[in-house]
């Protein structure tokens, strides 16, 4: 058994947090960063194996969704976004196609049946996201709005970040650093500045076992909806592992909320812990995200084909990813990374693997280390 | 093979039923009560086994919902509650925390997103249920009503009682004792007199083999919500055997809807009989039940997390729980008992198991007594 | 290895979807014609087998939806059919038993709950559709409209035919056959002539192996719904092989749109061609088809137990039956005819197997051989 070299501190509290953390990184294939805020403060902050330090910073994919969120927090809390509004009131182009009946609510939680782009699908569709969104104005939704839901794994980055453009004037980026990100000095980037780069670690291959493969390998069946809503955008040059995700340069800076986010464990449980009742700097208030992490869409995914449960984009524990009580929120990301906050036991959460180790999301690591952590915080473990 | 012995009076129609009746009783972990009504007189009323008699009474947990549904029949029969009213109209206070648009419909389908009470639970939030809806009243759904359902395990009766109270003045258990169950003499209460007590048969655990606890184990995934809804009340010494849902003097006494009726399987399919259509003293108008039967609630229960179908608080046939065709509706209970009316069949049930069979309900022996009975019903068998 | 007689033409682009067909038909209780259009000129026209030749015609059972959808399609397209208007805008009697707002929408995708006929069923109730209409109109939905769906496998004919009759003062097949059928000579029918009856092959009984038995025997349990909404009609003289579908002549002269379409696969494929974007002769705009393709029922099937998808009227690709991707549109039968339009691929596709393959549909061949003519037409295979 090799040596096992853990940075950072842990409060005795959450020592068994730490244990379990120490176990996973026995494993060759596994680094990883874990943080920890329970009641204001951290209580967990450390980092292991060969590829990641406390310092490292690197792509967590879907997870962007719920730090972009947090920016749809801030206006709903003042009002200047109404769930139940018509999108076309913020967004007239919208109505085209029969979309004139769509909420804001159904499109915030996965219903809006437009989880792909038709056509030719360039990265700039996403990283300049007004072009996306002025074809998505056009689509025909594949499924009656409300009937039914599927996870728009890269599309509900670009109607996210056009409601806050319409409303605002300034883009979801924008409005994440100067009044999010800046203020709380967290380390968790929408769109990673250049200065950064020598701290960023690219997103590994999935390193699997031939059980793992055989797991990763249970597909859903094509029915062209999975396929549309998935599929590789950009030049052959852009599909090559250097260019997923945030290894794509311009994908880092512009920090596209669907799967463009960077930063670390650590600055991910900053961002979740002013999501939480307690806090002294709120992002927004406790009603607001109350509101936003009740159950929206559940049952099976139209797209992915499995058991989901949303909230207002924030994901929410579900059968599948356990990771916490029923009034948490926070969302996960392909590779196994995780963020979320729990009012219940007053804790934040972040953790991020490397490299990647479920392609699919739903890291059983993660989950177990959720549930630990929330054990400690509630004095059971 | 010990010998059988069987009390009470069978039809000859139904003889197969009693034959199967008695098979179950060799099981030595087994007493029984069974009832069948057929077209407006008794055709079924026999016990068997150490535990139990035709004149013992014993707690049947949820099948108090259908039994308190009886009385929810009588308002919606004679215009006093709408459906597709909002809860609001009848109850101003549950308004708070965005309530305003829940219909009665939704909260009696369990869609209302109040599986639990959130905070510290005690037995009086239910014994007492003006308490227990204050609080409801100011919980926010844990989900958007109407998105989803799950089953209000205990919640469900307080709803129904506020209702009933606002709306009568008066409480869900004095109109069933003084307009439904003392008319009929029906050997079912919700809320046992002191002087039935002797009556009484303490709910006794379930005495499972391997293989059925095994079974019984596989507990849906804990993801919060089921914890909330399921979780114990009251102080630790409430929470014995003997403090066990009707054993509880106090429950017993008040007759919680959700779980607090006592009676015989003869009092059950007494009373369910005059939900049929044939009843010369109905409860209801043969219309009422229909529409309080249609499917409201279907697919995967957010509670329970498996198939469910729910009409107007009644569980409906389904084939995790196949007891009758597709217009019969009743309840059953956690322990096995079950009670219902069939239309189609004419036909009405009562049974009710000792000790506790299977600890979720849906023992196989009430399914296979139910479709035996409507076998000989309709002159199958 | 007996020798393979396929008769007919086929583009080399599509000689793949040749080869598989021709390996099928080694089974020896196989025959079958198959039939590919794209972009608007027949590809693939060919049939093999004991029992079929390219001239045949025989009975699709639920094909048939899909083609009486095409009629639904032209009443839609020039705004005489409203899909978000009431049903009793159409047809007042519909309102009875608390149906007044069921929207056509709902009632065209499986949404009304009207999935049998109570009472005696009699063959003249789908034969002389305006008497099962009559009894439809007055029945009680068996679930809230629009809070579930399940497979009306007759009763939706009927109700389709008699929207038809109301708004034009003709009937559907009469519709089907002036202004569909005749002006593109397709082989197709709602109703047989007899003069094409020397041409009709009766439709045999699925002569399934043992493995073949035990799948389809895996029957939804049953909780009464689907024993309703399938059961038989008719005297006993009807039950017969002989009087299965269309091979009652009386079925096959009525061409109920439920099941009683008989024709050929050449003829569905030239009338599905009709349906695509591109075709000089459209039954509908591309717009029309765009908006009944969309999803307006997905999830458990409340009559067959299965996941199941369905736009208005026609079936949609879904897991359990990937036959094209998200844009196609048809339906398939018993026995495991199919036939459907696919705009991304621009093709059309027409499949009939004989004797049945599959008595539940979802014969594997199909979805192999439309996938086989998708990636031919991609120019993949």
């Amino acid at each position: 058994m090799k040596a096992i070299l853990t940075e950072g501190q842990t409060d005795t509290r959450f020592a068994a947090v730490r244990r379990r953390f120490e176990q996973y990184l026995n494993d060759e294939n596994y680094s990883g960063q874990l943080a920890v805020w329970w009641r204001g403060r951290p209580v967990v902050d450390i980092a292991g194996g060969p590829e990641l330090t406390r310092e490292s910073v690197t792509g967590v994919f879907s997870v962007s969704k719920g730090v972009a969120a947090l920016v749809i927090a801030t206006l709903i809390d003042d009002g200047r976004l109404e769930l139940d509004a018509a999108v076309t009131r913020y967004w007239p182009e919208f109505s085209a196609a029969g979309k004139s009946g769509i909420t804001v609510r159904q499109l915030l939680s996965h219903q809006a049946g437009l989880p792909g782009i038709e056509g030719d699908v360039e990265l700039d569709l996403f990283l300049k996201s007004e072009t996306g969104a002025a074809a998505l104005a056009q689509q025909t939704p594949l499924w009656v709005p409300g009937q039914a839901f599927g996870y728009h794994a890269l599309t509900i980055g670009i109607l996210m970040e056009e409601l806050v453009r319409r409303i605002t004037d300034t883009t979801l980026q924008d409005i994440y650093e100067l009044e999010i990100r800046a203020p709380r000095d967290a380390d968790f980037y929408l769109g990673l500045p250049e200065k950064s780069d020598n701290r960023y670690v690219p997103i590994g291959e999935a390193k699997l076992t031939t059980a793992q493969l055989l797991e990763a390998s249970t597909e859903p069946p094509a029915d062209g909806i999975s396929a549309l809503a998935f599929r590789d955008f950009g030049s052959g040059s852009e599909k090559t592992p250097e260019a997923r995700g945030a290894n794509n340069v311009r994908m880092r800076r512009a920090g596209a909320s669907a799967v463009g986010g960077v930063g670390s464990a650590r600055g991910l449980a900053r961002l979740f812990s002013d999501a939480l009742p307690g806090s002294s700097k709120p992002i927004a208030r406790p009603e607001t995200f109350a509101h936003m992490s009740q159950l929206h869409s559940w049952g099976r995914d139209r797209v992915l084909h499995v058991q989901n449960a949303f909230g207002i984009i924030f994901m929410l524990p579900h059968p599948r990813m356990p990771f916490a009580g029923y009034r948490a929120f926070g969302h996960d990301g392909a590779g196994g990374a995780l963020a979320f906050a729990d009012p219940e036991t007053e804790m934040s959460f972040g953790y991020i693997p490397a490299p990647m180790q479920y392609p699919g999301g739903a890291d059983y690591r993660s989950i177990e280390l959720a549930r630990l952590a929330r054990d400690c915080a509630m004095g059971k473990s």
